[in-house]
């Protein structure tokens, strides 16, 4: 904690994401590590003059100053003096000297789909997979020249008296451009003594990519493999979902469409390299220099990637092809970063639990576990582990897209326009509501509705009294926002006037069943999963995912996505598997885990569970209790 | 020795070629392990009729049944009643019984160029790099169902008790449709737990491929890994001739040439895949189901294979890119075998002296040297090995391709047609010649002449006294077939019409200037050799290489290829780089052996040497010394 306590401090608005930065930090650098949408079109090369940022309670260039470093000539060439005065800089030319708050304004953000997918700020002790080693290459001695391979291999050896080295074949076909005699190369090695790459020796940090493959969402985090910062990140949507939006219907696809495999594998290859350039450009280094990656995906998404087929994750009885962690070279996938580099595919447990989430399992270090803990990970699936003792139990859940927002009446995902905060004054039932891509104060017109602001709504809509135990609305409610319609009633959670369509943003009975549906299942998973370890109560929750790290703990509490315990015991743990497949990518130490982890988890089949049926028609209903947040009266 | 004299020995007419069998050998594999050329249409089953052979001093179906297996009803379709009392046969029909001589008709043959780069004979004690161990899939466990590759694992290790087992990536993509649940299937394995394919348990043998990539020709043998057996060979001029003659010519291509080492790659993957697919179609197995591979080549051939630019190896210091054994997954190569499958590239020695030459020394098995041994290894280029006492010194002659017959007045390559053998009545001075393509006392019409007739024939021009020690054509001899045209002389090896192309087929002056240059270019090597080492003489020459293994010791001591020794002490090899990649193909230890061979190996640089002009000018002459030709007067 001593040592944190001088580290400064930086706070991104309006977000409010906030954490401590190393002293000298790039701003644009410490946003991203801290999941704020920032744009950086030209890299961060102080080009495009797109990164402003504001650095706020500045009163003069005095105080900039000690704050930030000074600006540079391309702030310069962007940025009037006045502006500099506001405070106003450019995220990519600034570095952090010692506690800032900034204002991330809607035209410094990228604007697209607001990805979640950011990086959450666990740390390891980097172990990683390779090094890097600099040589300086002899001169062939003419009279009995050796092959170039052996005089490199031979300065190595002198450098670390590794006596196995043996080359990577698509390493040796650069050997001869990248060699000179007299030259100096960073030679990048695995652990086993396999050199796998050359680089130019620039002094630069060896890097390598940690990839989670969503369902839904592709991330990419390019990290300094030495001391774990993450020099950039990338997502995109999963191209797949152009071939279906969910598991079961790519598993269709694969099986109907000719070359149906090949081809949802080459989209997501395709859409993976580009990401990689994506990041690399960021950092400013060539994507050949990438020296390893790890990737973490549930076990259809894996089986994708590989070009395995995944007929049997679709069918009875339910097994997948291969599980256990795997180093494959990249090429033989093509991914193109380093020529000879390695991809470790994390574990996976089952055809339902995937290796994203024994990703969560190394991020959130709970096992072995001193008290019985609930880890959730809502995605596109919802995946729930109760560590309790020395067991792992572990269940996935059919939760539909409801909680993610996709399936509602006015449902939409977690972009610019949706609304994710919902709050019911209980005197006055009137609503309060926050919009992605508002700006302080200023509402961005409504478009729908997301994930976050669907739990909020119908959290308050029960704790306010509008909504029964059994999920009905409440008729006889005289709340201004119920509207009838003939039989139906709607609940106006923002009323035309106020949204980008000019339509009502409504909760209608149907979104309530969905919601419903999709929290009974994964509180009854909970409950089997508490009966299978004999667990009696949960003493904490862990909520990861995309969606878990948006929601509002109390929120979820209300609703009864899990079993009560105190507020102050749920805790989010941001895109856990994106931090393991991280951790993973930082040591293979974390490697060696994950391995034990998956060994350790055991997958239960709620579905075939002869309890299943009952505690699902049981936690259909809402909770008596009704935990209200802090604020409402 | 006893167990040989068991086994039935065979013999193919006109050639000679004879050797023991194992019982119950199919014709036609004996015939190809012998260096036999045979028809092979339909792969050996009987249904082209192509391949039929003549049992000799066949007095009837009694004998023919004694000596080979009852004909079968392939062989009724395709033979008379009359013409299997006459002893035709189909060689892919007929077993070995006992021991049998056969004619084999001109039509019965491929008729194309013939390459004589047959395997030898060596024998090794099978220890292969991969093994297949045949298990039954368990089905899943419905309740837990674990991953098809941990069931498999699982069965592997409970029939081997191997713990480290892991999967290729590409065998994983073909477990799904290999594997059903109680279905048998052959795990194909390397020693190091790898599982690289997957087989039908037809209980066939395992096989491996070993390639010989000459820089004229290649040839790829398809070996059953637990007996060695050659199961059949493919054969084809190397492509890369399009883009260059010699190696210096395609290192100059390479560089010139836009993409030119990409195209050299592929012009010859492209051909070894075709190889590969015709020698598994005439042994009736597939091509993805050959587990292993072993690769020999010169040098340069090496780098142009694994698409390693080969400029330093024409430039000084002549040092190469990589020397040592490399094992590289076949399909980074493109080469389509087994979906996991490794190639195992001998190492070389340096620029010059390659894994071929490394094979060779695998082949011929003189070191520790008891005696001086020197190994000449003539293809297109020479290379010459000096074992005496505990070192192994070895250079690379510039012989150019007069030796192969390439460059001469009327050369061809060792193809139908060609000369091969000469003869000169000492007293007569009449002409006897030999033409490849013969049958019986029946001339094929000479085409050209080949190296090994033109080494008899300036042999025995010299020793008949035609030629003067310095290589002049002695114009005052008498010989009726040296003809004056203005001052030029010429020796009329065969006259006009008894050729095809009715033109005299000669040697002239510049042809035995071109045979002096070479020859003078390896004895002086020898002597350099023998020098480095201190050798006063050598015990025991071996002649390998196609070339090696067409031409007559006796010729080659006669023109001084070589220092003196009894001809008796000159023995020939055969292909002996092939057979040192069929050693390797069938033995880790071989691989071991190869790895200690090539180390030992010192390349002396011959130009560099400050005595090789001197040394080159003295062995530009012809010997003292004129060996008889058994038979000659």
């Amino acid at each position: 904690m001593g040592k944190k306590n001088k580290e400064p401090q930086v706070c991104f608005l309006p977000e409010g994401m906030r954490g401590p930065v190393a002293p000298g930090t790039r701003v644009d650098r410490a946003a991203r590590n801290l999941g704020v949408d920032l744009q950086s079109v030209c890299g961060g090369h102080g080009k495009c003059g797109k990164c402003r940022i504001r650095l706020l309670n500045s009163a003069g260039a005095g105080q900039s100053v000690a704050a930030l470093s000074p600006p540079t000539k391309q702030e310069a060439a962007f940025l009037s003096e006045e502006e500099l005065r506001e405070g106003w800089r450019l995220a990519c030319q600034s570095r952090v000297l010692s506690n800032a708050a900034f204002e991330v304004p809607k035209e410094s953000r990228s604007g697209l789909q607001l990805i979640r997918k950011q990086p959450g700020p666990k740390c390891v002790t980097p172990d990683p997979a390779v090094r890097s080693q600099t040589v300086k290459m002899p001169a062939a001695d003419p009279t009995s020249p050796s092959s170039d391979w052996k005089r490199l291999a031979g300065q190595i050896a002198a450098g670390a008296g590794k006596n196995c080295l043996y080359p990577d074949a698509a390493m040796l076909k650069t050997l001869p451009e990248t060699l000179g005699s007299g030259r100096e190369v960073a030679a990048v090695l695995r652990k086993d003594g396999e050199c796998i790459g050359l680089l130019a020796p620039t002094g630069r940090a060896l890097t390598g990519v940690a990839l989670d493959i969503g369902t839904t969402t592709l991330a990419a985090y390019l990290c300094d493999l030495y001391t774990g910062e993450v020099l950039a990140t990338a997502a995109e949507v999963n191209p797949q979902i152009s071939c279906g939006e969910d598991v079961i219907s790519r598993i269709a696809y694969a099986a109907a469409e000719k070359a149906g495999r090949k081809e949802l594998q080459h989209l997501v290859v395709k859409t993976v390299n580009r990401m990689i350039a994506s990041a690399c450009a960021q950092a400013g280094i060539a994507a050949d220099s990438v020296a390893d990656m790890t990737c973490v995906a549930n076990t259809c998404m894996h089986h994708l990637f590989l070009g395995i087929d995944p007929a049997g994750l679709g069918r009875s009885p339910f097994a997948p092809v291969v599980t256990r962690g795997l180093d494959l070279k990249a090429r033989d996938l093509g991914i193109q970063i380093a020529p000879g580099a390695y991809i470790h595919m994390l574990p996976a447990v089952s055809a339902f639990v995937g290796a994203d989430t024994v990703g969560v399992m190394l991020a959130v270090d709970v096992y072995p576990a001193k008290e019985t803990v609930l880890i959730i990970d809502v995605g596109t699936n919802g995946e729930i582990v109760l560590a309790s003792g020395d067991r792992l139990v572990c269940a996935s859940c059919a939760t539909g897209s409801a909680l993610e927002g996709a399936t509602l009446s006015c449902g939409m995902r977690a972009a610019t326009g949706a609304v994710e905060r919902v709050r019911i004054e209980p005197e006055t039932l009137a609503v309060e509501y926050a919009v992605i891509g508002s700006v302080g104060d200023k509402h961005a017109p409504a478009a729908g509705i997301c994930g976050s602001g669907v739990i909020d709504a119908v959290s308050q809509m029960f704790t306010a009294g509008i909504m029964k135990k059994n999920g009905n609305l409440d008729r006889r409610c005289l709340a201004p926002r119920l509207k009838r319609n003939g039989n139906d009633v709607v609940f106006v959670v923002v009323p035309a006037e106020e949204t980008a369509g000019g339509r009502d943003i409504v909760i209608d009975q149907d979104d309530i069943r969905a919601v419903q549906m999709a929290k009974g299942a994964i509180h009854a998973g909970v409950r089997l999963l508490m009966a299978e370890t004999g667990a009696r109560s949960v003493d904490r929750v862990v909520l990861a995912g995309a969606f878990g790290s948006v929601i509002d703990p109390v929120s979820a509490l209300s609703i009864g996505l899990f079993p009560e315990v105190p507020p102050e015991k749920v805790s989010t743990a941001g895109n856990a598997a994106g931090d393991g497949a991280r951790l993973a990518l930082l040591s293979l130490t974390m490697r060696r885990r994950a391995a034990v982890l998956a060994d350790k988890m055991e997958t239960l089949e709620l579905t075939a569970h002869p309890n299943f049926q009952r505690e699902f028609a049981m936690a259909m209903h809402f909770p008596h209790m009704r935990p209200r947040h802090p604020g409402t009266r």
